[in-house]
């Protein structure tokens, strides 16, 4: 059941691009059960790229390199197979009509950089004869290698579509293995790490592991066991057990995100919702917008990044400003209030402050931002100082905004503030 | 010169977590002409971290770890070294009182979990006596091994203040190794291979690197040289070659982003934009915003999500709308001039479209998305039509229209649209 992960590019291990490939092909794997020993990330170069080959065919059932398979000069990954595995490349004519049918369509003269790609490794087998993303298996000594394209979609794609099946239909005893997240908002790790002593001795052979994901924190339960139900309900009394340590602080399970939540909790309720953004600039609506269907709930905002948007879009009396400044809390109250009555919703989210790195006094230092929310016949409003540097404060700012949507529809107190 | 780097935690080779913390030191090791040769993720496993680390010793002359010195019973690379290289652990006394300290003046009661923190390996060296990042460094057999907290902010102040300046200390006489970075958008991957067939036997030992960065493409160029002036000269001649031939499409240079280039335009010329925004629900506002000082030039915006706010808030005509649609030319027009109007500034930029994956239709079809642009007294729209899922087609959304603001303040034509 050991998997190894190959990720080639110079751009890799010259920190130019973050290697989200062998992330997401590490998450599917890791969810279905197979255990990834390993992820190397190396160059594009022959005898790295060969040593890492032949190494992870001693030790792993299954290796999935991803990488230079595309028509650039730098992509020469099947040259390497080619020469480390002894398997020399001779043209492929379904994929070169392929990529030729493919390059017609778009209008693309047929080139010899296009034409590179389909030269493959002998014994070669494709991965899927449809489509562009290009990838093959091969099997050495009994272990399966996959190729994959770098490109994040292709690569999903057919790690979804091809690879994980076929590992997959090779297994028919694998043990159940079961993986939770529970996400955290408002609880540092070290205060985490104290209340999970509380449990200990009552999570049996549940494996913990405690995640800083700024400004989230999360927490991964995982279970290996014979049997699905034994797994689960094993899973469920253990979440209950920590959801009663940590309550309100976990705001969503899985792949879920704040903005999910926000916007399933407002759909359950039939409620709208419109947001007035200073220090956020957008990225509160932005967050919102990515929820395929949010146009539902949320009727859009303002962006009030000068103090007169502030007075013309929301109505926020100049006298406002001029008494208690733009960051306070009379004048997020106005704004939340401003933006509930011109959008006409239910809900009307605000949120000003200073995301610094200039902009800071005394009083009012870099990271102090104020939260407003009105809701039918009220308005509530707080005051939070944030540590970090301008993209951390905005960060803190949309989660504590949507946070407080959050727990005022559940019906809980908001986060103290200062 | 050699540098192997070594993260460890369960949540990277389980893939929920994306390894950030070896693409920035990567980064910044082969900035200063040092050479990555491998990355490697491992989990919190004894006998695993044990053979990654006797391997790295073998095999480089630098070593960085990542991850495993929290507070959390999952933070085990303390004990693991020790037993891996033979060095007991004791407590360090002053790491207990700075943990102490900090606890304090947060209000956190001292526990074990954070005593466990100060247990350091015989023989090891503290990276900082102040602060409270926490990272040692080894020398074992010659070779130097720094370990490093996985807190991406620590891991980078650690590693920026203590481990490259103790590295490059080392080396007097590193070649001279300068990187560039070309960032272009608008052009697919194929197209730039092309163009560049035509630079053969003109870029010298100039070695590229071809990288999509959806929806950007990135260029790189490096050269290893004796001195500066050799080095850079050759790069900037090839660079003019490379903007000769791609000419627009390039949009920035090293890490500048779209929103930076636009920002500083704006800057230069003296004007002020704000922006309408429909599918892209305040993304474009967002990326304005995370540019320190972008109230200079960015007064704010609307999130026009609903038909309502499109009339109510930009003064869009309930006419255009029923005849046209939202999604079309006249609106974003309408959008373009009414932001421009109601925020009093230079500039107006507004984008309208259909983000998916529902609301399309045969005539407007997912990805169809109008740009528009009002300047003094013109206004110019567009159509375009982006593939892709929901948040591809928002990126393109409002990475086309930013690039609409840079190509007019250049005196350069639009994008062609459909």
């Amino acid at each position: 059941m050991k998997v190894e992960i190959i990720t080639i590019g110079n751009e890799l291990i010259a920190g130019r691009t973050l290697d989200s490939n062998s992330c997401y092909a590490a998450g599917r794997l890791v969810a279905s059960g197979l255990r990834v020993t390993r992820i190397t990330s190396i160059g594009d170069d022959h005898k790295t790229v060969s040593e890492a080959l032949t190494n992870a065919v001693e030790t792993s059932r299954f290796v999935i390199v991803t990488g230079g398979l595309g028509s650039t000069a730098d992509d020469i990954t099947n040259e390497i197979v080619a020469k480390a595995l002894n398997r020399p490349l001779s043209p492929d004519k379904h994929i070169l009509e392929q990529i030729e049918s493919h390059a017609g369509a778009r209008g693309i003269e047929m080139t010899p950089s296009l034409e590179k790609m389909a030269w493959m490794p002998e014994g070669s087998r494709m991965l899927s004869r449809e489509g562009t993303a290009f990838g093959y298996s091969l099997i050495e000594k009994g272990v399966h290698l996959y190729f994959l394209p770098g490109v994040p979609d292709q690569m999903r794609y057919l790690m979804d579509r091809f690879v994980l099946p076929e590992i997959l239909g090779l297994y028919k005893t694998l043990p159940v293995v079961r993986q939770r997240v529970l996400k955290l908002y408002g609880l540092d790790e070290p205060s985490i790490a104290e209340i999970f002593r509380e449990l200990q001795g009552k999570t049996g052979n549940i494996k913990f592991g405690f995640y800083p994901h700024f400004p989230e924190n999360h927490i991964t339960m995982s279970l290996l066991g014979k049997d699905e139900p034994t797994v689960t309900e094993e899973l469920d009394r253990v979440e209950e057990e920590i959801k009663r340590l940590l309550g309100l602080h976990i705001f969503a399970a899985g792949d879920q995100s704040m903005e999910e939540v926000v916007g399933l909790m407002l759909l359950a309720k039939n409620l709208t919702i419109s947001v007035a953004e200073s220090c956020t600039g957008g990225q509160i609506g932005h967050w919102l917008t990515n929820i395929p269907g949010s146009s539902r709930y949320f009727q859009g905002g303002v962006v009030v990044y000068s103090n007169e948007s502030k007075v013309d879009l929301l109505h926020v009396l100049p006298e406002t400003l001029e008494r208690y400044g733009a960051v306070s809390d009379k004048t997020v109250r106005e704004m939340a209030c401003g933006v509930r009555k011109q959008m006409k919703t239910n809900l009307g989210l605000a949120v000003t402050g200073i995301a610094g790195p200039d902009g800071g006094a005394k009083e009012k230092p870099v990271g102090t931002v104020h939260i407003g929310l009105a809701v039918e016949g009220d308005v509530f409003s707080g005051k939070y100082r944030f540590r970090g540097n301008r993209e951390q404060v905005k960060l803190n700012s949309s989660m504590m905004a949507l946070d407080w949507v959050r727990r005022r529809l559940n019906g809980n107190p908001f986060l103290p503030g200062i």
